[in-house]
Order: C-alpha cells, then structure tokens, then sequence
C-alpha cells in the first residue's frame, strides 16, 4: 500500500523537524528533506509551497501543539486558600516542563537566532508561549482576587511576574547552557514551589 | 601616519562586530571584514587567528565590557532600612538596560542560535552575564540578612528570583518580538520599582 497523502505530510514535517532542529534554516535544502522523508521533492513542494513556509508551519505546529498539551488540562476550580498554592505549582510545573524539553529548547534558539530573518514567525512563537502562559495565570489571579482569596491589583503584572520567577532562570540557564542544564524533574518542582511562595507571600501580605 | 598595530586591530573587531551582528556567523568571510576594516587579509589573519577566534574574541569583548560597565559603581553601602529599595532599584536598572540595548540583545540572539556550535562561547557569556549579575545581588542581600534588615535564607535562590522577576519579561520580550519591545526608560523604571517591591515584601515578611 502506497503511503497516503497525510501520511507523507506527517514524514515531511518530521523529517523537517529533525534538520531545522539539528542545523541552520539555511543549510537545510528541501532535497534532503525530499530524500530523509522518502518522497519526491514534488511531494514537498505540493504540500508545503516553499523552504520558508515549511519552516514556518513547522514552528507553529511545534509551539502550538506543545502549548495545548500545558494548557489542556482544565484548570482546577481553587475552592479554597490553602488549595492556591497546589494548584498554581502544578500548571507551572507543567508548563516548566513542557518549555525544557530538549527538542523545544533547540526550536526556541533557532526561532531567537532567526528573528531578523523571521520576525512575525518569532512574534507567533511568543503569542503561543509566554504570552498565552501569562493570560491564563492573570485570569486565576483575577478570579482570586474577586473572591478576596488574594490581593491582586494589577493581574496581568502580577501573572507577569509570577511567570518570570519561575521560568526566567531555567529557561535562560538552558537556552546558554544547553541540556546538561536542564534540572530534573524534582529539583523543577522545588525550584516552581520556591517561586510561587515567594510571589504568594507577597499578594497575600496586600491581601491582609 | 600609517595605522597602528593596535588601531587596527579596533579596526577589524568594530567591523566583526558590524557584519557578525548584522548577518549569521557562516555568512560573514575573513575577506569581508579586511575589507570593510580597510587593513590586509594577512592583518586580520596576523591580530585573531582564524573566524572562529575572532568571533570569540569579540563575544566576549562586548560581554565583558557591558557587565564592567553595570558593576562598575561601587555598590553604595545600604545604611538603614528604607535604603533597601532605591539601592537594588539603581542596580537592577543599570543592568536591564544595559542588557536591553539593541547591539546586545542581537549578541544575545546570535550567541543562543550558535550554541550548537559554540557551546563553551554561550557559557562564557552566561558567566560574565546572568551568573555574575546574581552573584552580585547574593553578596548584597547576605549582608542584609546578616545585618538583620531583611530575611534571606538562601541568598542565591533569593537573588536568582530577584534578578529573573526583574529581567525575565523585558529580555524574552525583545528576544522574540526586537528592537520594537524595548520599554522606553521611565517604563523600565517603573518595571524594576514593582519588581522589587514584590520582591521585599516577601523578604521582609519572613524577617518580621
């Protein structure tokens, strides 16, 4: 049975994943992608357009896909103030996790290295990450806030800043640092438990 | 007068950094640079040794020369309490925009899309950067814990958090989004003012 047309898709796009992820954008010629995906160069032009469209859906299925898998799980309803600190640790932890996995930490420096080539596929990368990750924590802030559970003036600088303490540090120390210092999956919860006591210390202290 | 040795040598590094920051480390030739420097191929060969050296020279060039220029103040001494916040307030404001100017912030991107390549470049950058900005805020809040004006524990963890509530959004901002997501200077002011208040509010909580 001859692969079908998806099927061929799905090979394109993860033999474009594994040579954008492990090269420059320019050193990866839609030949080799041809050939490491086993279809004709035909096949890749007829589902993709060009090099530069390739690359582009690749990033926002990657960063899109990755983003649904954080935010997919619904929020916990916080029906209580000891249940905001569980519930706050565990969506961090999740989307700690999911930004530190090693193949979306070589995206995001290709995606950063490429902004002067591609600054609305980096504009696209962030609405997806860090701007996404921040509208869902100023909207539990908000509710928290409305129900006198924490004091939170401002919601989207509070989810700012809580957003920043817990991904700034890993986040930078792998992007310069490379995977050996990616933490493991303790010391990632320790680090998110250190942060948000830190943040809740201080809307809770407003609160009183 | 011919050029000396030595302004040649400034000639080709401000050249390596115009074409290296304009372009990506493959695209730029030796044969570029003595051109637009105006000295002999042989010179550039003669002061760096090959591209690789001169592009790790003039890395860590600029890195260095930034972070000198945001510890060079001597670090008032905090007499009094109500010291606490415009000392750190000056401090981070320095180094966030020192780290926001456009030159660095295309280093930055350059260095983190060449990390694949020039692993040991991106952690002598992290060093002189990240790692010694935190090291500095660590020294300082040590004392203040000793001194009993606020309660730091764990001075590294307490200036990680810091310095990330500080630089995280404003630096992944321009990362992803350029030279347009730069805040303007009163903004920045007003960015590290409630970063540092979240902040001691949970550092003088816990010395309460």
């Amino acid at each position: 049975m001859r692969p079908s047309s998806a099927a061929k898709r799905r090979a394109v796009l993860a033999a474009a994943e594994e040579a954008f992820l492990a090269a420059h954008y320019e050193s990866v010629t839609m030949d080799d992608l041809a050939r490491s995906s086993g279809v004709s160069k035909q096949t890749v032009y007829a589902h993709f357009g060009t090099k530069e469209q390739l690359f582009i859906e690749l990033v926002t299925s990657m960063t899109r896909l990755a983003a649904d898998d954080v935010h997919q799980v619904d929020a916990l309803p916080i029906e209580s103030a000891d249940r905001i600190a569980p519930v706050l640790e565990s969506i961090l932890s999740r989307q700690l996790e999911a930004v530190l996995q090693p193949r979306m930490l070589r995206l995001r420096r290709l995606v950063i290295g490429e902004v002067p080539r591609f600054p609305e596929l980096a504009r696209a990368v962030f609405e997806h990450g860090p701007q996404r990750a921040v509208a869902v924590l100023a909207q539990i802030l908000s509710d928290l806030d409305a129900r006198d559970l924490l004091s939170v003036p401002d919601p989207t600088t509070a989810a700012t800043q809580l957003n920043w303490l817990v991904m700034g540090a890993p986040v930078n120390d792998a992007m310069f640092l490379g995977d050996d210092a990616i933490p493991s999956t303790p010391a990632q919860r320790d680090h998110v438990r250190a942060a948000v006591a830190t943040f809740l210390s201080s809307a809770r202290r407003s609160a009183e």
